[in-house]
């Protein structure tokens, strides 16, 4: 007999949503899963069109409304995990009471805006024994998996020197003020909290320290606001020092014109270098010192790891919904009680932190700091 | 209120089926279909065990018991739609019962063995004024309509010549002798029909007429088995005349050590030329005569029809299990009364006249033969 | 102390021609040679006129001028080698007088118009003991090098495909009626011989027979002119079978629009296949069976032979001068007394074979014709 | 008459000289000057063998003989110019007595080791009117120049953020421990005077100064030493703020394993981006805001600028002696009085105050310091 399918709410991810249709896809990939109640948006009205539109029979006005009528229901009719997409100054609330009340929470990133919020979530999470995850989803590219395998292995040797980047041009302009739903909550710094920090810096910070295995110890961030009359950080240039003597460079930039969706990482070890870039996901590159340059694929000899979060044969490509899927796929095998690999609330209340430590670097003019 | 979610029973993809899954991804991918029948093996038993597997409740031990037991059905308990992908020497009794019971058939490619039973399902499909369907999937990559709308456009003047090539290396060896079942079939000349020429070689000709708009009039091929023992072609070249002048080059091989799924294409006209390749699906080049290259993402400015087909940004990359729903979608389209592109029983017959044709010059050691 | 510079004089290559400055700054890179003579163009005047521009001391009017008054110098005065890049059809004489007068000589290719004629060549060449060498200047590349010894090591296995191209795009238009010079002589048949097959089809021929080591037994041709009003071919796609078994397709084209100098081969074996790039020249692409891609470089720890034919350090781009500037080291070695390795007399008139053997295949409309 | 030829002598460069024989070729390359005297070493025994090897009449022990025997000769006897290719730390004694006795001289990079030597060399080839130039040859290749030449017509509007890096792999271990020459004195203190930064980061600063026409400001550097035992820098950062508000982020390093010689810039403004990698010179990425990425070639129609520093028609690899050559035809026509593009003295004293910026910055711990 195949496993359950799972069922699940929906908080945010309305009409007009982008990354709302991004989860909901992911999880229909595979088919373990089924959208069965939501709270899609903060407005009652377009929460309720937006139901509609996704044939939601369980639909709710607000989330407050959800939790109390999601709580009552047990058995087969339970939500067995409750996903987050709102605006990130909206995930706190939600979150935190969907795990009080006992539910697995999917939530998106950046977790929150603050180390504390970060800490009360995992906290909450722990108390109730339920999976807080968050959706860092470029970890689930099979290829990123094995760049992490790779340098877990020792295949690279001491890690010296990183180099991620993420870098979009799509704000080059000051689009937030035409309306660009999109663009404009994410320029309002009371809705995102930081500007491309939170919205990508914060993926790659994920990148680097998921690969490397390493914590930040101390940066030093040249923050800047490029579009005129923006109110958020739209570049951000970040070295990084990391434990056992590991260094970084991370930088990102949302004017960066010319760039669709640039997220890379270099790593290289005193043994060996690996490469990997998301706009060409499949290929993860590889040189031993003193070797040769060996394109690994995600369905070849090499695949390691990979090859586990991997769907369809080599040179069939895979992209931005399977690595998505995949983490899901970790939250599922989680919830159904098995082993299951994603990110955590614990690697969500990283990010927090680096973002604030980068932030507190910019107050200080790029001074050096500690991150906690 | 969102559109109707169709409802679909599969011939075919039981266990250990590789396209199987892949077409239950595509179609779960938008949520617009669900499963809710099947008979799923040759073999009864594991026909039914894979219904299980799948959480199917109507399940089928053979098509003729589907066939059967669905007919009787009506209104919301009614199927919309039979997927058939059976092996190819299974595709045309099923195909052919169901499009005369009335029901609308996506089927997977090759169609069938001869141009004889191609002509047959196309006029059945035409008699019931149904859907037949040939998922050639390639053809749904956002980037393959834009190329063929560049040609239809006349962004290339008059297209002189085209090279496509579909290689890959899994059948380097005999290892249809090991067992592995992917394999086994496709080396079966009663199975499978032609080798190299019918799993792949076919979806190089659609990939050709497709973006070219062109016709085969004549071709020269040279046919080859590079594997000891092995029953049907595993590399294929060919010269190709086309209408008003073009030419062409289609080489398909799976004796391609170091190639995975390496589908391009590459058409050179009057004013212009595009190249695309299937490993790296969200660029298309193009180069206008006396210009630059120019790389056309799936999302940027000049994506053109290709936008139609996409549902992440700029620089997300889309790879197969989106192709393959495109074709879904235009299929869904259509059964919905709207407007729907996908690869049609048509097109499906011209991959059967093309593999005959290449066959007969084989025969008569490479000589030039026309095509119907 | 170091080796004698030798003394070279040229016939053709005066101004305005592309390819004598070609061969003059590829002798000058390793300063072993320093031209001395020249009858640079078919007009007096104008070979006058360019021994000025380039200071040369010995200047003659016609290449029958220069034989005689070469001829007679002696000792250190005396010529070491005679390059003759006139026109195709203006090679025969000269190079046959220079050979018979006991000069080492280096013809640019397509060597001579008929298989008789090259014969004749080779004969002289034997008849006197002197170097005939032919500047099919792609087999000094040190990747082309390294993969013609990767191929002879076995790392390939049995060779069973090759692809092989030559493309480009500049004659896609009429250009040779509008008085550009490197187009006109190639676009008139008395000069050229043939169009695309001479120019550059002979330099694939070369490619491909160098690095799979296989003699072409047959072939069948379709050979097109695509541009009106054009008296040659520009556009040529060719099916070849070889020893043992092996196969080719071999494309050459001057309309290709959107291709610079896209010369290109890739051979597949039994045990691994290779891939090399003309226009990223410094990487060999490597793949065993059941292996991962490597990505060889000129300057790596895999560049096997082709280290030494290498003058700068890994990373540190060389090109076409310098694979040209290879093929007279092995000239130089070889008039010095020592190992030399580059293309000879007998290679040239293998390429004038097959340009034979595909306009007979074309005069038959494709028809499949054997190659001596 | 062709152009008088050149005399020149040269200062270092003799036998296991990577970098002599680098400018010897580059210079032969187009014919315009001959080597004809030199003090090839620091070792009069090693000075006279290399002379003899290169077959050099005018050879000397010491530069210091070379200086007092060159002056004294006039007229078409006389030296056109001096290039001296010593270690680092012997630069600054022969170049500016060379400089006072009249002679142009080309210097290798970086120009010296104190702010206050560079401005001594510059005042003395001012006193004296001679050239003295710097062989930040990177600057030479043509889609280099037309990179800078695109950002100073506005194409990419205001520059906003450029990113450039240097980084190599040879020195991921302590090479120089094991008596390899080109890795023994690099890391010598003494000799080098910085590590990484010296080598290859003052290219670094070049392209970016060059390329994006502005001042860097001020910077903060996180200098590291990876290898054990070595006594230079073998890694930097670098965060930089430029004139009119533009930031920068330069990496250099010699420990980046899988790296040959990845110089790479990319730069970002309001209108446009461009990209640029030394390892694929001919090919230069330019995105206008709202566009399609172009591939701008060597060859092609969009050349510009780069176009007169061309020697080969498109496609038809030009590398790295072709640009140390423009650097070099600059220097010449700037000889004969005509306009010449090269970096100068004042570009090597910028390029030695970036090292010095960054070496302060280390001492204080990555503080932000200003750059004259």
């Amino acid at each position: 007999m195949g496993a359950r399918v799972l069922k699940y709410g929906m908080v945010g991810g309305g009409a007009g949503s982008f990354i709302g249709a991004v989860h909901r896809r992911a999880i229909a990939l595979d088919g373990q899963a089924t959208l069965v109640a939501g709270a899609l948006s903060s407005s009652r009205e377009r929460a309720m069109e937006s139901a509609r539109e996704l044939g939601l029979e369980r639909a709710y006005g607000t989330w407050e409304e959800m939790l109390k009528g999601e709580s009552s229901r047990t058995g087969a009719e339970r939500l067995d995990f409750v996903v987050v997409v709102t605006p990130n100054h909206a995930h706190y609330a939600p979150v935190k009471a969907f795990l009080e009340a006992g539910f697995h929470v999917v939530c998106d990133k950046p977790l929150v805006h603050t180390p504390e919020e970060a800490d009360a979530l995992v906290k909450a999470a722990k108390a109730r024994g339920v999976v807080l995850a968050v959706t860092y989803n470029y970890s689930g590219y099979p290829m990123v998996r094995r760049a992490a395998e790779l340098v877990a292995s020792g295949a690279l040797g001491t890690v010296r020197k990183a180099f991620v980047e993420y870098h979009q041009g799509w704000l080059a302009t000051a689009i937030e003020t035409s309306g660009q739903k999109q663009a404009s909550w994410r320029a309002d710094p009371k809705l995102a909290g930081a500007g491309s920090l939170g919205d990508i810096g914060t993926h790659a910070e994920n990148l680097l320290t998921m690969v490397t295995g390493k914590r930040i110890e101390s940066l030093c961030a040249d923050v800047t606001t490029f579009v005129p009359g923006r109110r958020v950080d739209d570049d951000v240039a970040v070295l990084i020092r990391m434990n056992d003597g590991a260094k970084a460079v991370l930088t990102c930039s949302q004017v960066c014109v010319g760039c669709e969706n640039s997220l890379s990482i270099r790593v290289h070890g005193t043994e060996g270098s690996l490469a990997w870039r998301q706009e060409n996901p499949n290929v993860l590159e590889f040189t031993p010192r003193d070797g040769t340059l060996r394109m690994i694929t995600r369905g070849g000899p090499e695949a390691g790891v990979g090859a586990k979060s991997t769907r369809l044969p080599p040179g069939h490509p895979e992209g931005f919904h399977e690595a998505f899927a995949n983490v899901y796929l970790g939250v599922f095998a989680k919830i159904r009680g098995e082993a299951g690999v994603f990110p955590t609330g614990e690697d969500g209340a990283r990010g927090v932190r680096f973002i604030h430590a980068c932030l507190e670097s910019a107050k200080r003019d790029g001074a050096w700091v500690k991150v906690k």
